[in-house]
Order: structure tokens, then C-alpha cells, then sequence
């Protein structure tokens, strides 16, 4: 399992001289999934410098909403690709969100038992996060991602210009995984975001943040899908962040809910004694200042984030599991020889608590 | 990806004394999917087996049909795992034949991107194929097997004992793979297959076939999933076996379509100078006298024929890629450096008629 990362401004008009296309069949019939908003904005440079190099390529869009990722749509591709006339050297393209990125890519993993998968992500989330992951996922009712595979995309091209057009609060929501990877791993990277919260817009500075993120995001790619550590890190911030981002039906956006997940994991950690004073503060430091809310909504009840809580792939014996710092790029060393902690619901109710109590 | 197998007469019985349970956890929920014909006869025993050792077990029986392999199953399945309230660490048991390992092997690969799977095989053909191989899949419309994963099951129990009340059409269907093995690696075993074709309900002559057809399927079993050597021998008359089976709408058995397939890649391989006559009628001469079919039937057309083997998943330039036999257990040394044949539609079409000249 090996994705190979290409970052390059004007990527995306420029798909056909990358060696993005190297193994892609032209003989083979391919498909580009985009959703309406991307549609309008990258379609036409990719599609063109796809078909200059000779593929042929049939492009589906879905709506631009989260309920684009289900079943039903997924069922209606499995059957739009095979009328089409896909084969087993086929690839899927994806353009756009991690949305896209995984309904795309779960769609490739089961298509023939797995085809080619191209990621050409469009978002900031997308291009330091969903595009590297191997995680390709579908919701459901019951909760976020609980249908999915582990399948790498081929190859991944970054195209920081396709940032320019991205609305300020989904900026933000790419920066919240930039930062987790900043709190879990790289404290001066921390420090050269919180330098630079007044540029959000400037495309030097994401472009930094794009390839210092991929990086340490490829860190964690351990080959081992479910090895502990890097799971753990990768999932900071994720429990709650989940839950709250599940019961807003879409209204509080991924980064978002991953952002008030972080500072609620801060707040386990010091309930815990794992977590420093100082390290916990730089959670609602850090974030507000970059515009990225800090607490749970009033909204939602303890025990409707609990039921969430509970659907989440890592819960067991009545417990979250967690990983906690100990201080910025300082993991803590986890519980029974693990590296995440097992939270009961009284802890994670008492974080949620002290966590509000900072609205 | 490594598969313990167990082989064990009256495993059905003993699940709880064969470390089969040992890493499921008591914690979490399971389900055991099963279907109405084998509802009956085993899911009494292993159902007990399982809860005489604490485990908590949903049952779920599909009805005993290859309409169950499909994605409105599969998509139920879901419902009633996630309402059931399964995890991460949930175990899926599948009991049955191939269309239940296939089924619930799909669906635990896709649970949380992937729960633990454990199959009780209960025909010959599961026994020996469909629960050893990482092969995870549902049939779509157009064709068999069109979407899938691969996933290796965590254990395989095989019981011989269950043999006892499969259907001779049944047992046939199940040495048809053994004896494609034996064609591709294995001469003395055909001729063991030889010297019993009278003695096919015998459970000494069976458990000796399932012990020897499991070793020798292990040996295919390459974690590159995309090995072409393995995966050519593996696929040794799929390809028109696929069709065939495909176009009777579920009439002709896969065992039978293979053996019918096999019969046709003998025939390519004569017309293309790789198969000696020798072999060619030892295919007809073996799987005639176990009773399994050697001939396509007339009521498919050729273009019928084509349609189906243009969605094979090999199918490519044009072309479909075959595994041909230079004599009993040496594979031919294949086209432009692989271990398969590209064999386009005037010489599949030759081989069909060379075929039914036999009948």
C-alpha cells in the first residue's frame, strides 16, 4: 500500500505532464467522480489535460452534500460505472472534498474487487487529510463512516492553486487537521501556524501547510492499518468531534467538530492527569485564534453525544478511546500498554462540562 | 493476511473446543449468517457450540439462493448489524456454502472497514474454495462477482462431517475444483480423484480431498492478491465457467461450469498449440466419469457467450486471459511474459465449437 503524493500549483491543468496518467490504460474507459461545486471550477482544466493525453473519461457529478456519501448514491454509481463499460485496469478519478475523495474511493476498492483510484482534491481537508488516508468510507444512518474499506489511492496530486477559491471557513477546517498534526507531532509547526493566523488566504503559506501536513500525515501512514500508535494519533480529537459533527446533521463542519473534539480531549487529559495546564489552554488558544470554534454546542444533550459515542468504531467495553498529550507533540503513553486512553462515559461527561464551561 | 484453517470431523459441534472462539471477544456482539437449507441442519450445533463459550450470537438466515449474493441483501445486513449494535471487535460467523462465505465475507469487510470473519463452510466447493480465498463478493446484474474486496477470513473451520448431507450434484460441484487443482499442480492427486470416482459420499474419501485440496489451494494463496501466476492458476476455466454459469441464471452450478469451462481452456490451448491432446481428453475423460458436465449448452449463443466474458474482470484489449495447461500440472508459459493466454473471440469461439462437437 503505497500512495505516491505529488504537490504542484497548476496541477490540475496539467494532469497529462505530472506522470499522473503513467498507468492509466488508454484503453481502458474511465470515470471522474466531481460534485456540482467543483463542477463548475476545476472541471473543465482537469478533464481536458486528462483527455489531451489520450484517456477516455466519463465524469459523474453528485450534489456538494454530505448525503452525496451514502449508500444510494454509491449503489447508483456501481451501476452507472458498469453500464459504462468499466474493466478491472479502469481508474476512478476523484475531484473534489474528502466527500468526494471517499465516495470515489470506496467505490473503487469494491468495483472488481479494487481498481485505480486518483485523487485530485480541491479542499484543504481534503489534500492534507482524506486524499492520503487510506480510508474510504460511506455514512449511515446510525453514524458517520460505518461502511467503508482500506484501499490507497494510485496517486494523489495536490494543486495548492485550487485553494484560492475555497471560502475562509473551509480553509479553517483544513488547518484544524494541520493542527492536530501540529499538537501530536511538530510543535514548531505549531508555532509557524499561530505565526501566520493572519494569512490564511496567502497561497505561500498553504502551500507550506499543505506539504508540511502531507508529510507528517504520511508519517502516520503505517502499513499496518490498524497499528495502535499511529491510529491513535491520527484519531485525536476525532471522538467527540464525530459526535458533535453527526447529531449538527452538516451544519458544523468536519474541521469544526474535530476542532471542539481537540480542546474536549484536553479536557479528558487533565481530568486524567495526563495533560498540562499549559498544553490544555494552547488547545483554545490556538484554535480561536484561527477562527475555529472551541466548545460543544448547548444544543446537543450528554446523552445524545453518548449514543453517538457509542456507534464510534473504537468504542468498547462502555468505553471511548482516546488519545490524550501529554504536552504539545508529546503523546501520552496511553492505558493497559496501549496508547490510547479507555474514557467512561462519567470522565467524558465531566470534560464535555468543563469544556462548556469556556463558551 | 494469513487464515488459520482447521480441519476437524464434528467441528460443527465443538466450536468452543477448537481455539476457533479464541479471539472473539465476549465484550462485544457477533452475527452468524446462514441460509435455510443449512438453518436446518447445522445452526442448531454451532449456535450452541458458540454460546456454551459465553459468546453473545444474532442469527440471520437468507434464503438458499445466489439472489441473496446481491446488494439488497447485503445492504439489509447492514441495517440489521448496526441496529443489532455490532463493533469493531464483532465477530461475523458465516455458515453455509460459498454464496453465505461470499456474502458475509463481503459484508464483514466493509463493517467499520473491516470486522472479524470466521467461516464454517459448509459444501464441498466452500469447503475447499470460496472460505480459503480472500475473494469477498456480490453479483450485480451484469455479470457474477462485479463488486467485491478482498479480505481474508481470521479462521476456517472445516467439519467433513457436513459433507454427509450435501447432494451428490453438490459433491460433484465441489471435486470440480479439486480436480482443477489437480490438473494445475497435482498429477497423482487426480489420479487418487481417478481411482475413487465410485466412492464419492465416502467421508474417509472426502476429509482426504478436503485435507489435500485446502493445501493445495493455500499454496495459491500469494499476499500479492495481484500475483498472475496464482491468480491465473486459481482462475483455470473461470472464464467461459463465469459466462456459462452467468447465462443459466443460476441452473448450472459453478462447479459445473467450471468443470465446462476447463474443458473449453483445454480446447483453446489445442487450437493455440500449448494443450497436447492427451490433456485435452483427460479433461473430458476425469470430469465425464464423476458425473459433471464437459460440454457448453447449445441454447447460449456465442454472442451471448461474448457479452458475459467482456465483463470478466481479466477481460481486457479485447481480450480474455486464460490459464492454459501445457500437460497435467505444467501451466503453460503464457503470453507477452505473463503467466495467461489474451484469447480473442475467433479462437473462443473455435474452442466453444470444438467443445460442443463432444457433446
Amino acid at each position: 500500500m503505497k500512495t505516491e503524493v505529488v504537490v504542484a500549483r497548476d496541477g490540475l491543468w496539467n494532469l497529462d505532464r505530472l506522470g499522473i496518467l503513467d498507468n492509466v490504460r488508454k484503453e481502458s474507459k474511465h470515470l471522474l467522480i466531481t460534485d456540482k461545486n467543483i463542477e463548475k471550477l476545476y472541471l473543465r482544466p482537469a478533464l481536458e489535460s486528462i483527455e489531451r493525453s489520450g484517456r477516455l473519461v466519463r465524469t459523474i457529478v453528485v450534489p456538494a452534500e454530505e448525503s452525496s456519501k451514502s449508500f444510494e448514491v454509491y449503489t447508483g454509481l456501481v451501476k452507472t460505472a458498469l453500464d459504462y463499460g468499466i474493466d478491472k485496469y479502469s481508474v476512478v478519478f476523484s475531484l473534489g472534498g474528502g466527500l468526494v475523495n471517499n465516495l470515489a474511493g470506496f467505490l473503487a476498492s469494491t468495483l472488481y474487487r479494487g481498481i485505480g483510484l486518483i485523487h485530485l482534491p480541491t479542499s484543504l481537508l481534503a489534500q492534507v487529510d482524506a486524499s492520503i488516508d487510506f480510508k474510504q468510507a460511506l455514512n449511515y444512518s446510525h453514524g458517520k463512516n460505518l461502511v467503508g474499506s482500506y484501499y490507497p489511492a494510485s496517486k494523489v496530486l495536490v494543486d495548492p492553486v485550487a485553494l484560492r477559491t475555497l471560502n475562509l471557513r473551509l480553509i479553517r477546517c483544513g488547518l484544524a487537521e494541520a493542527i492536530k498534526h501540529a499538537f501530536c507531532q511538530d510543535s514548531q509547526f505549531l508555532d509557524f501556524i499561530m505565526a501566520h493566523h493572519n494569512h490564511l488566504s496567502d497561497l505561500d503559506f498553504l502551500t507550506e501547510i499543505v506539504l508540511r501536513t502531507v508529510q507528517l500525515k504520511i508519517e502516520t501512514m503505517n502499513p499496518d492499518l490498524h497499528a495502535d500508535r499511529e491510529e491513535t494519533l491520527k484519531q485525536y480529537g476525532h471522538v467527540i468531534g464525530h459526535a458533535v459533527e453527526h447529531l449538527s446533521g452538516g451544519r458544523i463542519y468536519h474541521g469544526e467538530a474535530i476542532a471542539i473534539g481537540m480542546c474536549v480531549s484536553a479536557e479528558v487529559g487533565r481530568i486524567l492527569g495526563v495533560t498540562d495546564e499549559e498544553t490544555v489552554d494552547a488547545h483554545y488558544r490556538v484554535l480561536g485564534s484561527l477562527g475555529l470554534p472551541t466548545t460543544v454546542p448547548f444544543e446537543f444533550s450528554l446523552g445524545d453525544i453518548w449514543e453517538k459515542v457509542r456507534y464510534d468504531k473504537h468504542f468498547v467495553h462502555n468505553c471511548a478511546y482516546m488519545g490524550l498529550l501529554r504536552t504539545i507533540a508529546v503523546p501520552g503513553s496511553g492505558s493497559e500498554g496501549r496508547c490510547g486512553y479507555w474514557v467512561g462515559q462519567e470522565v467524558l461527561f465531566e470534560a464535555i462540562e468543563r469544556n462548556r464551561d469556556r463558551a
